[in-house]
């Protein structure tokens, strides 16, 4: 067989930021592009900067498109794969829009369209940490908590489409609301509210002092500060918050006897592997049968590109 | 396609009772014979008594040997599928035990094995409350709490071979030892040593006097003649049990995205109906996003036969 010499390109659609990058079959970025989403100016304006993002990446590869053969987009929210629409994306303000269509009539490529976590589990499969295996868990740590699965090297989507929500099971049955689930527990913004709440109340943190006692710009970025400097807080707070996250996967490999789990979105990369290491610590402890520790817990290859190399992979292999 | 009039006879290894059934394609039981295991006597004698109840049966359905098939085994422990081996059985005393190899020698029929639980699922998804699904999780809660996985009308045994085990998942990271899993919670055991503490700390039930005093003796049929009658106590320990089954289950089915939980076991024909009422209210309150509560949490249909109509369908579509 050739090698495959094909190219798309992958969009990573935020509520913030578009990114989109020409992909090639080993998974290397050749060109990209960002631009701002402004979802403010309604859906057809954000297309139309889709359109100008892929563009602009083209360019940026010195290629056309005519050496494209497909784009593969990442979406936010609750995605109808079969009929390639945005059912509810929150931070879009998108109700039932069908991107992939409006965006084909403007761009003339085939668009294919899948939830964000969807996308970056299946970059992270076929070009990433996973590449090895076939049966994966993909789990994002960022705002929220996503996850995404793979079956005999198809992305699983489940009866009503909505497979991967791990951040949504309960692992604390007995606490109050919004206690319950790995997300209230060990997201950026549980982590972070805890983190607040604790500083406010008076537990000392170098925290308060690396964002000049403005709380609330604490981001992933001065979390890892403050655990790199061994900050007592910080760092105990991130640990309760990893634990968690490895007994999630405990569960999930427990339930499918999976070979490997995936650890990445923005929490994993600002933290790194020391934080990869406290999830495979608590996996193991908690994972049964014991001949499950076997499960590889690896970290995130693609990292922040993981949406776009993955969508340019939902569309060079649609799964 | 003319009718499947192939008869397969399924056989339901226990540590204390072998059973077999001879079984047509619609999962009606044609014949069937019981007898006790006796592990104590060793393997090759319990593969003697096997063979015996699987004659027995076939005579009782009043056919020969060479009207059947095949036969099909759910066998208790971790089961070495791909070589049909019970790699271990605490119960029958068994460390890779070759089981069917050594039966097929005696009865000279094919022999197809299985762990008892993803037996149970595939009989409950060809001949029972499951047969209108492709994607099923069965829960069968009795002296532990087993599960089994069936995609795209396969069983699913995962990279190890030991997919199904959500009674080993943890539903409180925070509880102690032994007080973590849904099998610590909600089995038969979890609920009859949670009653008996309870009653010999001096809580009221009529449990004490349904067994004379001889809490030793309490087993499903007692636990679900207090339930019926309404004592507090025993409707307390048995609601909060099916509770948590019905958080296992919507844990499992917001990762999977599964259209049908069937719940079955011992404990589950023992209480019946308002049992799986309850476990149905816990699932629906915590299952993500709210479209799954579409999801159905059916009752097994084939009850204490499961094993035995399921092991013959293994052998009739072997998955």
């Amino acid at each position: 067989m050739g090698k495959d010499d094909r190219l798309f390109v992958g969009v990573d659609l935020g509520g913030t930021n578009i990114q989109a990058g020409v992909v090639d079959a080993d998974g290397t970025i050749l060109g990209r592009s960002k631009t701002k989403t402004r979802p403010e100016n309604g859906a057809e304006a954000v297309v139309g900067r889709i359109a100008k993002t892929i563009d602009e990446a083209i360019v940026e590869a010195k290629r056309t498109r005519a050496d494209i053969a497909g784009v593969g987009i990442g979406a936010p929210g609750v995605i109808d794969f079969d009929h390639s629409v945005v059912v509810t994306a929150v931070n879009l303000r998108w109700n039932n829009f069908p991107l992939a269509k409006v965006l084909k009539a403007q761009i003339d490529l085939p668009v294919l369209l899948d939830n964000d976590v969807n996308v970056c589990t299946w970059g992270e499969c076929c070009a990433g940490a996973a590449k090895k295996f076939h049966d994966v868990l993909g789990i994002f740590v960022g705002t929220g908590i996503g996850g995404g699965l793979v079956f005999g090297d198809k992305l699983y989507r489940g009866h009503f489409g909505s497979a991967g929500e791990i951040g949504h099971t309960i692992l604390h049955a007995d606490a109050g609301l919004g206690r319950r689930t790995l997300e209230n527990r060990a997201s950026r913004t549980a982590i972070v509210n805890l983190l607040v709440e604790l500083i406010r109340a008076n537990h000392a943190s170098m925290i308060d002092k690396l964002v000049d006692g403005k709380l609330e710009d604490v981001r992933s970025k001065v979390l890892a500060k403050a655990v790199e400097s061994k900050d007592e807080l910080a760092c105990e707070v991130v640990a309760r918050a990893a634990h968690e996250v490895g007994v999630a996967a405990a569960n999930a490999v427990t339930l499918l006897s999976l070979p490997c789990v995936v650890i990445g979105g923005g929490l994993t990369e600002a933290l790194g592997s020391a934080y990869v290491d406290l999830v495979r610590i608590a996996f193991r402890k908690y994972v049964f049968p014991s001949e499950l520790r076997a499960c590889e817990i690896v970290q995130s290859k693609l990292g922040d590109d993981a949406g776009l190399v993955g969508a340019a992979f939902l569309a060079r292999q649609p799964s």
